[in-house]
């Protein structure tokens, strides 16, 4: 017998979640992608993070192209059922394709933006 | 003369762009919720979480009813500009209607789920 998990409501969102990905070490606020049905399964069988790529309409697999895959540890949905939450180890270090190790890596404030984000690589290094 | 803040993408969403919400003292996530520019610019010019509410088309200044608001410390804004992150002081300690301090109170595993948050409020209590 299968034991019971909650899936997610993916009819609110015309067939799409929010994922909100968190490094599990250190608490960062990596990126947040989306996933349909079949990515949060394959996420589920897989245990790497798989997503729906909006642009390319596509399953994607974060970093089939650069190597830089998330391993995921914990997975969290919320309250209503919209929105999941994973806790992975980010091969590589960053999950950002411009290289910074997380995609939130400006800050707004009144006074104007600013890049307080820690890049580990080039990505012309590792998109080639 | 004011100084150049990123204004993000609301058009890639339907003018809507989802906004993480982080505890910025434990960095724990405790929400996600929606922000139009209204609410944008309406939390940037008060410092308090405001959002879009989808299921009653309204602004949401987050915590009105229950006092629960969102102070917030910090804004980023992502790679491509259609998600931002608020790293934000909590008051009364618990982000989720329910009384969990996050909405993201249940962990999902191939065994089932869990409840794995923290109840902070009996939300009978709070909401009357």
């Amino acid at each position: 017998m299968e034991a019971e998990v909650t899936e997610p409501d993916f009819d609110k969102g015309q067939g799409l979640i929010p994922a909100v990905v968190q490094d599990a070490a250190t608490g960062e606020v990596l990126m947040v992608a989306y996933m349909n049905r079949l990515s949060w399964h394959k996420t589920l069988e897989t245990g790497i993070a798989t997503f729906w790529s909006r642009s390319r309409s596509t399953l994607w697999v974060k970093g089939e192209t650069s190597g830089h895959v998330q391993k995921v540890h914990d997975i969290f949905i919320d309250c209503d059922n919209d929105t999941v939450l994973l806790k992975v180890e980010q091969v590589g270090g960053a999950a950002c394709h411009t290289g910074y190790r997380s995609c939130f890596y400006r800050r707004i404030s009144r006074d104007g933006d600013e890049i307080v984000g820690v890049k580990v690589f080039r990505p012309e290094e590792v998109y080639k």
